[in-house]
């Protein structure tokens, strides 16, 4: 619904493998003092001194990650490099490069292309990351994006997903659940256009709810934010498959249980609107929606008064010994066990 | 024709996501000091000290890089990991770890995920490398490979494309264009296995073409040749695309021009049977056949004392200044201009 028919084309085979991977990659900076040499030999050359480097990369398929009947590809090519820009925050670690590799089909253009590398040079720019290297070459069938992302930290620093005590608190950064909604908003959308293209839709009350879902953020500042608190989190995940999968990731790795308090989840306003318009329950929006790239957190409770009250983090619950499972605290005051339903990416085929 | 139709297929569905990954990376081991934290968190967490770090990373498509009618996935998973530590070893560093994501639609088993493992991890053996993360989800289409790998250097070892001056000798190691007939006596057999299934090949004449193809090897052990014959390169790359287009690699950033010597192409004696039998000139596919994972590097002029008549090294020709061009000498002392055709992996679709 968003596609400009009208927009030019230059075959990718006019440029060639070699000349498009030079037009797609012209005008690329190196920023990072870690970031020796970037693009245009057979490796990068990298160089972080004493410091320790943290490594994630993510696959992003079109199709199954991604739909380009609503995802303008600026904006993917944004959220490809947040979601591995967040994979870094998310142990602690300060993002510092990306590599960047895309399949195509020749149904796509230069002019594409050069949308979806804009939208990745920005993301790199925001967040202050080199794009140090990748692969561009055709597929058979649809797009894909293939991001490496590399970061730094001092050793004391970095946290892992194990390492949460019983006693710890649960914390998290932002609201959730929004992300999810906005992909149900544009998905009906998506089916209103295919009957009626004619049909101008009125989203302005979605705004947030898309650009959750859109034009998501990764939380680099929380490490900072976290260092001024003097606050050394215990363990660390980010948002990406649901906060139900991630808590249990979380304490299946640090061998704790947790509580899970309903009335403590942060949600916007918006969410709980567009919630009961789509007569869906908020909560289980919150615990099963995924790709809010918000971060996940456990604190000592020594750490309790130095975040209570602070408006980047909620405290959302407590870890408790192993033994006592993973439960959802309702309203009610009843316990639900947790069930990781998260994203299955590998659903049954038709 | 290598298909086994009665091996077990157990659905991916059947393990869901995390499962699959928990799956296939059960068994990885880390053996390199460099890696602190291998899979199973957001990010894998290094260490290397005073070294440099080296990255590379490729995307390797069904249909586009690779058939699966004729290579078998062990072997692909074995090639896929090689590429990518070739590149490594082109930058003269020490390959030692490797990302792997993969992307498979629901026609593959768990069984054929597991095949395609086995051959990584058993690269990873054989090189030393450690698998410290990925992902694994499902494409619409076919499988799709995207390793990324990191090694480890001392500043002063790494060699650029760029550093070759006007008076260097061009060293190839190995021998090249095998792999290139190596997939065309593959495709002949698929052609005939289509037209007769029943009909046995027999490849024996073929074996070293069809094992640089299917099983080829990075050249690791050039760095340590190179070190205790007191030589560092002063430029570097390997022959993925081609000699004739990595030689204007090398020569378009170093700024100088070159000279091959067509009766000093390294070929070997099954390459010059085949080719006869094909009915197609060696010197061209030495040229500008690809996927040999040679190394090919310049050296002063100073050290050819100590390199001439090294088995391991072959002089193939000599730098000169950039006005002068980048030729072939052939036989009959004929200078012909190189160019480079490579592999373009952005053919024209239908």
């Amino acid at each position: 619904m968003i596609e400009d028919k009208n927009q030019p084309r230059t075959s990718l085979s006019n440029l060639g493998e070699f000349g498009l991977i030079e037009h797609l990659t012209q005008n690329i900076e190196i920023a990072q003092p870690t970031t020796i040499k970037g693009i245009g030999d057979d490796g990068a050359v990298l160089d972080f001194k004493e410091k320790k480097v943290v490594v994630s990369t993510d696959l992003l398929i079109e199709g199954v990650h991604f739909d380009l009947a609503y995802m303008p590809l600026k904006h993917l090519g944004y959220k490809a490099a947040v979601v591995n820009v967040s994979d870094i925050c998310a142990m602690n670690a300060k993002p510092t490069q990306i590599t960047v590799s895309i399949a195509v089909s020749n149904r796509f253009p230069v002019e594409a292309l050069d949308e979806l590398y804009d939208g990745i040079k920005h993301a790199a720019r925001v967040y202050g990351v080199d794009i140090i290297g990748g692969d561009t070459t055709s597929s058979q069938k649809g797009m894909i994006l293939s991001i490496t992302a590399i970061g730094e930290a001092d050793e004391d620093d970095i946290t892992y997903r194990v390492g949460a005590t019983d006693t710890d608190l649960l914390v998290l950064t932002g609201d959730i659940g929004s992300a999810y909604m906005g992909l149900q908003v544009l998905e009906r959308e998506k089916q209103v256009f295919q009957v009626n293209p004619d049909n101008q839709p009125d989203l302005d009350a979605y705004t947030y709810l898309i650009e959750r879902q859109l034009k998501p953020e990764a939380r680099m500042d929380v490490k900072e934010l976290l260092k001024a608190l003097e606050i050394k989190p215990t363990s660390m995940i980010d948002v990406s498959d649901g906060l139900s999968s991630e808590i249990m990731h979380l304490c299946k790795q640090s061998g704790v249980g947790c509580n899970l308090y309903e009335d403590k989840l942060p949600l916007d306003p918006q969410l709980i609107n567009v919630c009961e318009e789509f007569n869906i329950d908020s909560t289980t929006v919150a615990i099963n929606g995924g790709e809010d790239y918000e971060l996940l957190f456990t604190i000592r409770m020594d750490d309790y008064d130095k975040i209570k009250g602070n408006p980047n983090f909620t405290i959302i619950g407590h870890m408790t010994q192993e033994s006592e499972g993973i439960h959802l605290v309702t309203r009610a005051n009843t316990k639900i066990p947790l069930k990781a339903r998260g994203w299955n990416a590998l659903k049954e085929e038709e």
